[in-house]
Parts: structure tokens; sequence; C-alpha cells
């Protein structure tokens, strides 16, 4: 996945000439905590936020360029960079969006925080169930309740709980990957779980094959 | 994981008589777009952000009250909360931090979307070798190397590419959960690649145990 699948294009930009009431007004009405500042090619040369402008309408500054940082200062990433990188910098750096250029510098999409959280957390919101058809399609010749029947077993053998194949069934029908690694304490356990149970199933296929 | 265990008790928070230009001084020194507005219990009773504070500044307005919105709006989790709940709060309604409160309605904390982008993000990060590494764990009487050899032959299957178990391994101690997940195209694909290994590892096992 690129930043440029990730980014938002739904984006301002100001000018260092601009007036920063008119700014202020425009921030507000589109409801951006930042904006890249542009030269009049749309290239990326500085950033303000609105704690900028809170600043220079208090001390009666007049324009953008009263109160940008300059583009050495500015966090920002390339259209065709992972978007992993736009992850990191994101927890790195502690910011709420990032400006993404093309490599003519010129501004094409801004990464928000909560546009990654999106992101991020749909990983997480996929279903247990699905997790198990796939691991169902790729052992031939294990059905579907043998399967069940094998996690059933699993999970009794590690927590002592009594659960049958149908109550396991039903639980990876309502829960997500993000709750099952929570609930388990994490994803080397998550996965260790499901190949204690991939073992036990191809184990109970071979004792079958050789009766 | 809990809210509690995510938020970051490092905020600020201002009541409704507070004079704006005060706010707006403390709000850019601690650099935070928002803050939540509490009475004199430090129970949440709104929510302003620097963009109010824009408004209130040009428009010549005195005290948070005058541009506060009240906490019906506002968007809050409990310090009990699951921490998806919040993860699901911030994605959804696009906000950049999300105040936190107890039983009593006290604000007791703040939760920050790249807080949570770092949290996601440190799942993505680990290492695959440390699947690996709790993949051999659990299947007892496999060795490291076999296990390597396996994901050899597996990944040699699947993508014709010619990879030894020595390239596999470098791999492995290279790679992150989020770049293979981006790599093999989605969670379940990853798995489906790890459970053929397994069965593969455990066929060998089985075949080596009846010579």
């Amino acid at each position: 996945m690129l930043v440029k699948e990730m980014m938002d294009k739904d984006f301002i930009v100001v000018t260092p000439d601009e007036d920063l009431v008119e700014v202020s007004l425009l921030m507000e009405k589109k409801r951006k905590f930042t904006t890249p500042v542009v030269d009049d090619q749309k290239r990326l040369i500085g950033w303000i936020t609105s704690l900028d402008v809170t600043r220079g309408l208090r001390e009666n500054l007049k324009e953008v360029k009263d109160v940008m940082h300059v583009k050495d200062d500015v966090i920002h990433v390339k259209d065709n960079d992972p978007a992993r990188l736009a992850v990191l910098e994101a927890s790195q750096h502690r910011v709420v969006s990032i400006p993404v250029v093309d490599e003519e510098d010129v501004v094409v999409g801004v990464v928000r925080t909560f546009d990654i959280v999106k992101t991020l957390s749909s990983l997480y919101e996929i279903k247990v169930y699905k997790i198990f058809e796939a691991m169902n399609n790729e052992l031939k010749g294990v059905t579907w309740d043998e399967l069940m029947e094998a996690s059933a077993i699993v999970t009794r053998r590690r927590t002592g709980k009594r659960v049958t194949a149908q109550d396991y069934e039903k639980r990876i029908r309502d829960s997500t990957f993000g709750e099952a690694i929570w609930a388990t304490g994490g994803l080397e356990k998550f996965f260790v779980g499901l190949i204690a149970i991939g073992e036990l199933v191809i184990a109970r296929k071979v004792a079958q094959a050789r009766k």
C-alpha cells in the first residue's frame, strides 16, 4: 500500500501572502487544524497550524508568512512512498497530519492520523472466521466441522473451559481479529493457537487415514 | 487492553470562565489543538478546539464559555472502556483526540490519534521471525532448520522463485508483520502461507517417523 492510496485528497492550501484573518475563516469552515503553505506552482514551502493562527491573531500579525514554519521543519512524505512510512512518521513525530508531495514537490494530498487509524483498524476489524475459512480452504481434506472440533479441543486444553465446536464457531463468527489478539494476549499467542489447531487437525487426519 | 492503558495523562483542561487569550497562550505552549472544559470538580462539561479559539479571538469574545461545545456534543470514553472503543470512535468521528472520564465523569486522560497509531502500528512492527519462533516452540520435535526448509519449499511452490532456507531466514529476520501482510496481500493470505508451512513440516515429520 502506498501513501497515495491512504491520503486525503480533500485538503486546503494557503500561500505566504494570504491574510491571516481570511485563513482563520477558511480553516474554521473546513475544520482543519493544519494546512500546507505552497508557492504559486503549488509546491510545498511551509506549514501552519491553527495554533500559529491564534498567535498571529493575538499579536496582530497580518499574513501567513509571519507565522509559517518553513519547509525544512515540515514532516512530509511522497505520494509513492510506502504507506508504512507515513504511519511511522505520524507516530514518531506525534503530528495530526502530514502533507504529501509528488516528484515535483507539488502538494497532492494530506495523510491524517484518523485516516491512518481507520486503515490500521480495518485490519483489526476483520472477522476471525475469515481466517478460519482461509485455513479450511488451505487444509485439503479437512471439513469445517473437523476444524471446529479441533479448535474446541485445543481451547479446552489451553483454557480448561468446556467449549463445544458449536460454541467455538459462534465465537469466531462474532469476534474480530483485534478482539482475538487482545483476548489471547498478543499476536504470537493468537498464531500459536491457530498453529496448534492446524497441527491437531492434521494429526487427526493422518490417524484416520491409517485406520 | 483498556482505554486507561492507551490514554495520555499529560493533558490540559480549562474552565468556562477562563480568559480566551490566556487559553490561547496555554494551548500554544502545550501544543494542544483541543482541550476538555471542566467544572470546579474537574468533571467534563465541554470541549474547545484551537479553531474555536481563532474564532473567539477574531470576534473579540472573552471567555471559554463563549466558544465551547457542551458535553452532549463531545465524543468521550470511559477509562475502563476497551481501547478498541476509542479506536472506533476516533476513526468514525475523525477527531484528533478524545477525552477520557472516570465513573464520576472526572477527566482523567486524553486519547490522541497519534497514540492510537503508535499502539496499532506496534502490532504491525513486530518482526516476522517472532511469529516463526512461536510456531517453532509450538511444533514439538520440529527443528528451526526444518521449519526454514519447509518455509523455503512452500515459498518456491507459491511464487516460483528460487528461495533457500537461508534466504528465507534472512527475510523473516528483516521484515515486519506489517510488511509481510502488505507483501502477501492481506492477513488471510499471510496466515494461509503459515498454515501451508505448518502442514508441510508436520507431513515431513510424519514421513520421517515412518521410515
